[in-house]
């Protein structure tokens, strides 16, 4: 089965997803400076979303990218992931509207462990589909920076009960785990092809 | 003709589709995770749909994916099954809104025998155009999977008048038949080629 | 100059244009059958809206099937025609709303033939860069579809000064002619090549 | 690393960016062409976005069209500009609801100069990935248009604080800059490939 249609369904969603995000931006009834105060919390959740979805976008491109077959399962898995990315715009304007309170907070990381989880089981199935020593399963290797992520995840959900800003702190530093490359991992992928990870 | 843009633009139209759906999901006013119960039944109603359409997106990647040319009236009716499908949105959000009562789900059921039809109309024009002894027209068969979904829809349509519950049951077993794999049929798939199938 | 990328973009303008209508029908307070009756017109204004652009896509499609290069003019006048074909959204909704009045038929005729003058454009400009030998030039000939459909929607406008519904009988007229496919010239097509025809 | 689902993405952000602007016309109550009166400033609003929106989709189209290879740093510079482009809605419907004020204004300018930088920067980038005798870096050459667009866009801002048409004018100066084709460079391009230019 070609993966031609996949990717282009997934960019189809991948895209409308990052931009409706911004039809939540709801336009101020003045027209002064001050009366965009309220839009500026909603604006960060965006900006954190953007980044996060920017991420999985990223990560699927060279996921798929590494990988020669696909089947119906992954089409399945695939479509699971995408349910999850698509619930992204709504927990980021519950959280923005709210200005980061507690449970938008915990919500919001639920839905980031649901799709981490979903993520992982497309990259078992693919992996599954190619073999042990197909590109996919080289470059994903260990896959630490998932796990962490992972964790992370878990951890913020549960500061967040006490203290919110640290459940949103924790949810920026797995940005910052996903934005600097691997120096080591890398060159293993100049030679081995990528995955989910930066070159 | 060729198939490439007719591909395109339908992934386009149901990856919007799909997603749009997400916008019914209106943000709670207040922050605590009480504030979330009316969005409860409508997530479950975009459950249903996401998976309806994610099933309508696969059955139509395989369907297209098995046939080598289109004609004008095939465009046309492909065009059909797209307006059927982007009704999709609206009847989900009015049932989800209004927690599954009588008129929604019958309107849902509607809904989801035009788009039974609609798919039918475009499997017999592209088997028409590429004969009896074609990948498509041996894969599908019979088609006993799209004529048992056409009989539990009007099943269900009927029930819901007297038992809401019992439509919206019956929607949920029309998805699960399309989930389990036929093996019978994947065997024959394999050789063949596939279409409205998973392998 | 590819057209890889116009086509792209391009199906990715009328596959959100075509899907965005139905952000318009509006979900009804009511969970009753008769409190649909309001979204009726708004149904009716998008089921013409809808195979109007379904029109302009299949049109396009041939089209651009038709010529082998572009160039940055023509990007211009696709962007053009996307602009005009943005607006339909705005008055098919005014349309609807209001239940076919006399004003927003008249926007929504004025509308349609800005289209059609840009598609026109769009049609010079690649026939000029092709060359009068070319495959498109052949395929339009005359184009008395598009000179006859530009005389109608004038027609409408004026009409619907008077009466509102000769304005809308009309422009259903000219969907009327671009199904029927044209017997004579799809012999020639079947052999020329096909672009703005049904073959 | 490929650049078709780069191209993909972008094609499908660029398209949803510049058709659910129009989702910020909203209908009017009323269904007198009087009744349009509050709608024309939004539209004049959207028009000048959508020419920009069309110069940067033209100018994306040119400048990957004539890369060979991209990077991880390049998916990240690309995001980075949809990003900015992505805010081009909010500040377009701000700016026309409130019928070209001071502060809207001003806000359109500062997103109109974020759109500059993060498009430079993805330039930079492109260009270090190809090298200076890359088609690019020649086809570039000075980038006199970035910079007079930069220059032309800091000065639109400062004005706009004294009279907000000033920078209103000064937009539209910048996207007549981009429409007229520098025919000097024009001789360059059509032998050396051509990027960020009209040919």
């Amino acid at each position: 089965m070609k993966k031609g249609r996949l990717e282009a369904f997934s960019d189809g969603v991948f895209a409308i997803i990052i931009t409706i995000m911004v039809l939540d931006l709801r336009v101020p009834v003045g027209d002064n400076i001050k009366d965009l105060t309220p839009v500026v919390p909603v604006l960060f959740s965006y900006i954190l979303s953007f980044v996060y979805i920017g991420i999985y976008w990223n990560n699927h491109h060279h996921m798929i990218y590494a990988v020669d077959r696909i089947n119906g399962a992954v089409l399945w898995a695939n479509l699971h992931l995408l349910f999850w990315l698509s619930l992204i715009p709504f927990v980021t304007a519950w959280m923005g509207e709210n200005r980061f309170t507690r449970w938008p907070v915990v919500l919001y990381g639920l839905v980031l462990i649901m799709n981490a989880i979903a993520y992982t089981i497309l990259c078992w199935l693919l992996i599954k589909e190619g073999g042990p020593g197909s590109r996919l399963a080289v470059a994903l290797g260990k896959d630490w920076k998932g796990k962490l992520s992972l964790v992370i995840y878990v951890l913020a959900v549960v500061l967040a009960f006490y203290r919110a800003w640290l459940g949103i702190g924790l949810y920026a530093v797995v940005t910052i785990i996903w934005f600097i490359p691997d120096r080591r991992i890398e060159k293993i992928l100049s030679s081995e092809g990528s995955a989910r990870e930066e070159p």
